[in-house]
């Protein structure tokens, strides 16, 4: 890794943006067509499966990949535990990829990395909290000797090909995010990644505002700016006004136990629980892994900051009556097996709720997860517990303001909205438009698309293969369609096995024996299933007394037969499996 | 029936209420205890499970039900339809049970009466739309000959054992909605159905707000309230305030299609539609089937207002501008069949989404429902269709300040709050506390809790055996736990058949032969499939050299041998069905 020491000087792009909004929409059509060679930005992911987000950047013999993130599963993706990206494409071009260039720690920003750094070996780069999440995943994945780390500091610039590329600190909901100014031969492209703007940020400073401006100023070619909040109004609130709501509900339950929900990544959040714990005398125990975990790694590295004799150990609770502590837990998204979660349903190995403890959900429910957090909170209340579960969150992605602010400090010729649902992406290309940008320099893109910029044209000019790799236990897409659909089908109406052994002469010698799980219940549905082993018998025998012999015919024809009795019988398709045996 | 003709004397409960809000903590202890029997209330449903709205009412020798309502089945009941209550109470009880009551035509009110009149056959009563919508019912499962129907009009009294009810004008998210005033000898109990108070609806009057009051001053036992909104402060609009946004929307796109999706049966919403295209000048056609429906009956009631030559067939649509015309369809949650996400998914056989067509969603997503509604938007937005879907809808129940309202006019002695999820039944006890009921006035009941109430007393005195029945096609209670957990495990990880056919001897003839649905996709999965019956065979092999020659305990030898293969393969653990056949 070759460094420049500071914030680079962009010599590469005249500035000749007008500083007149109005004269945007005409004024890269008479632009004179350069010799250079295109800029291309190819999204791997992240725009129809939300989550995933990876972006190929290529110029000429290079390659960068800003993040490399996984998805969670649909509903409809029954047992398949994280969705990644198909890099078919950077396989295809493996000499020309120079480095994977990380936002944040965010498992839609890095959860891939240890599946694809297995085909794609090349150096990660990312700034210092980030790059210890990346380590842990590295260490429980056996490729820390094998994958080269460089950590990047705000303000920094990387060399990678023909690319260079500055790491600019911004606000989200876990510390150490960065935005990336992207260097190519034909401009910069400023990528937000996930930010908010906090001017009372809980640690670190707030975002360099001051650069976004000075590289505007210098000239941005295009703007990838994050899109989740795009359609609220206003602005995000500091992450610290949620400290003082916590602080007020400390004071308000000085004499109960308190259990506190939220993110394990939200670093500052956890810091301000302790802070509030710290003041009101309480100890802190920390419950669920992926907490543990991260608490562990933000201490180390200095973005958490926990005053001696504080933290104590889940069994030490005992120690200290309910109202000297706090229990810190996963599980605020319902999350089936999180901390929480089994203490609401009394699974939990140790902790039990009481009726007046207090449970606070620092968090809002991901779009999708409503019922499961629901689910949750009525428990606790069945038990007794206090619940409060509004106005102790604030999101980390900007609103509309926020975007109105970065686009005028920025002042892309494009705007290419990112991060988000499609929904989002419209709702961007929204503000956007209402600060005078027209259609032809806002680029929606889809996975896939290939957008070739020059120094004032961009256009898509072709796609690339692209996909979504299911992961299922140990299997790296070894489930696909084939067997997600029957997986469907299994679970809306369940399978009925036919057995039959046949001799070489095709007379049936054993069976026809009809077994069935998810069905309906066996033991009350004894006619139905004795008629069926007749439908079954009866259908064979036509089929073979005529002479035929072919299996997989008669497989049809069990199928076809017995597929019909049942829907007549109970209006359900059953997956009808025939096994035929050859003695 | 027998009818008394107008508002009822309530004299068989004196006014022994305090005015005093504070007293009340302590009047009813130093209440004589009455000879008379107690009135029991026993919900059958919808405490425990969203939805299934029904409760019994007992007296003596009389029991009254209110509503019979569905539930629509939780995420993880694959397969099933709908979820009706367990009435074994009432077939054990049947001599006693005198008639249902209903609040209103939705679904969780009314949607088991098809199956629970087979059982309970028993008469009806419900106001008009509500029995129009009954009808429909009954006519579509056969059950209209066989069941006696009776309409009541609002301010009438009907007769039945012990009780009489008195149907009550509320407001709610569907025409004709009635709360109920149950007059028993111990004292009167006023159930308020799913309401809002609308001073402005669209069709009819507003709640008869002046009877809750004059209940409230000839005394009330117990007030049995909707709790959905009462984590909401404030009030709910009036349906008015969405006919004003509605129309402002038609005035402003004027130039294009316009796609309104709300819900089939909220009446007056459909009524403001039509309204709106009328006074723009554009014709009517009306998508999905449940929505037609409810139209065909509303207008036969006199509920709907339609002008002649305003509705017109789908089929027409193609002979006007598309300027000139509305869709009015189901599919306002993102329901994978309804005919918007048809129309998004471009499934839909007639209408095509083109670019520049306005849609409409007149709803909010109900809780679970946000992704697939935010499914449908985004593919409605991929095909650049403008999309609006913020502040089109108001709620149909009442916020903390309604709650307040009705509490104060019928100042009942005990609150037992109903409708709604625990954390809703706990908000609407908040409220309640504080108007100055102390918690022995408050009752927080779980589905098949018998409260018994004398005419100063309430008291759980047991339980009733409930539950829920699964409804899946044709099988009604087919479909248990055994079957869903079946149908969750296949789900997860699918299914091995491992089929094999043995002589006398105990020799095997045939087979093993392995086979899978829904595990490994198969094509790619030979080595793994190839090792796995490697290892079933010598399993078998080792088994029946032992001289043993138990089927069942074979079949356990397989399935444990090969769940441990592929648990250390694959790290899953898909359900193995040894299947051995006798030759």
């Amino acid at each position: 890794m070759t460094e420049t020491t500071n914030q680079e000087k962009t010599t590469n792009q005249e500035k000749t943006k007008s500083k007149t909004v109005k004269s945007r929409t005409t004024r890269s059509r008479s632009a004179a067509k350069s010799a250079k060679s295109k800029l291309k930005i190819i999204p791997l992911g992240g725009l129809e499966l939300i989550g995933m987000n990876i972006t190929a950047f290529e110029y000429e013999d290079s390659i960068i990949v800003v993040d490399c993130g996984m998805a969670f599963p649909e509903d409809d993706m029954f047992g398949i535990d994280s969705v990644i990206p198909d890099v078919t494409y950077l396989e295809d071009n493996l000499d020309k990829v120079k480095g994977f260039v990380i936002t944040h720690g965010h498992e839609d920003h890095i959860g891939a990395l240890p599946y694809v750094l297995r085909k794609i070996n090349v150096p990660v780069y990312a700034t210092r909290l980030t790059m210890g999440i990346i380590e842990n995943k590295l260490t429980e994945h056996g490729l820390m000797d094998t994958t080269e780390r460089h950590v990047v500091r705000f303000g920094q610039t990387v060399n990678l090909g023909k690319f260079r590329v500055e790491f600019i600190r911004t606000n989200h909901s876990i510390v150490d995010a960065a935005a990336l100014a992207i260097y190519s031969p034909v401009g910069t492209v400023v990528h937000t990644g996930d930010f908010k703007v906090d001017y009372t940020p809980v640690y670190g400073d707030a975002i360099d505002l001051q650069r976004f401006a000075e590289l505007g100023k210098n000239g941005v070619l295009a703007l990838m700016c994050d899109s989740t909040n795009a359609e609220r109004p206003g602005y995000t609130q500091s992450e610290r006004t949620v400290g003082v709501t916590i602080d007020r509900l400390f004071a308000e339950h000085k004499d109960t136990r308190i259990i506190i929900a939220t993110f394990a990544s939200n670093v500052d959040r956890v810091q301000q629980i302790i802070n509030s714990a710290y003041k009101y005398g309480r100890k802190v125990a920390v419950e669920g892994r992926s907490m543990v975990n991260i608490i562990a790694t933000a201490s180390k590295l200095g973005c958490l900051n926990i005053p001696e004799n504080t933290l104590i150990e889940e069994d030490e609770l005992k120690n200290y009556a309910d109202d000297k502590t706090v229990i810190i837990t996963t599980g605020s998204q319902g999350e089936s097996m999180a901390a929480l979660t089994r203490m609401a349903e009394d699974t939990h190995r140790k902790i039990k709720i009481k009726p007046g403890d207090t449970v606070i959900f620092s968090s809002h429910p991901i779009p999708g997860n409503e019922k499961s957090v629901t689910n949750v909170i009525n428990k606790l209340l069945v038990k007794g517990a206090d619940v409060i579960f509004q106005d102790v969150h604030v999101s980390g992605h900007p609103c509309q303001e926020e975007l109105k602010l970065i686009y005028s400090l920025v002042q892309p010729e494009y705007a290419i909205p990112v991060h988000g649902e499609y929904r989002h992406l419209i709702a961007q290309s929204r503000v956007v438009k209402s600060l005078g940008y027209d259609n032809d320099h806002i680029f929606i893109l889809h996975t896939g698309d290939v957008l070739e910029l020059g120094e004032h044209t961009a256009k898509v000019t072709g796609t690339v293969p692209t996909g979504s790799i299911l992961v299922d236990g140990l299997g790296v897409g070894d489930v696909g369609n084939a067997v997600l659909r029957d997986r469907q089908h299994l679970a809306e109406d369940g399978i009925v096995i036919v057995s039959a052994a046949m001799d070489a002469e095709s007379q049936i010698v054993a069976g026809p024996e009809i077994t069935s799980r998810g069905f309906v219940y066996l033991k009350e549905a004894d006619v139905l299933m004795n008629e069926a082993s007749v439908v079954t018998a009866d259908a064979m025998d036509k089929y073979l007394r005529s002479g035929k012999k072919d299996r997989n015919k008669l497989g049809v024809v069990i199928r076809d037969s017995l597929g019909e009795f049942f829907w007549k019988k109970t209006k359900r398709r059953p997956m009808i499996l025939p096994v035929i045996l050859d003695v």
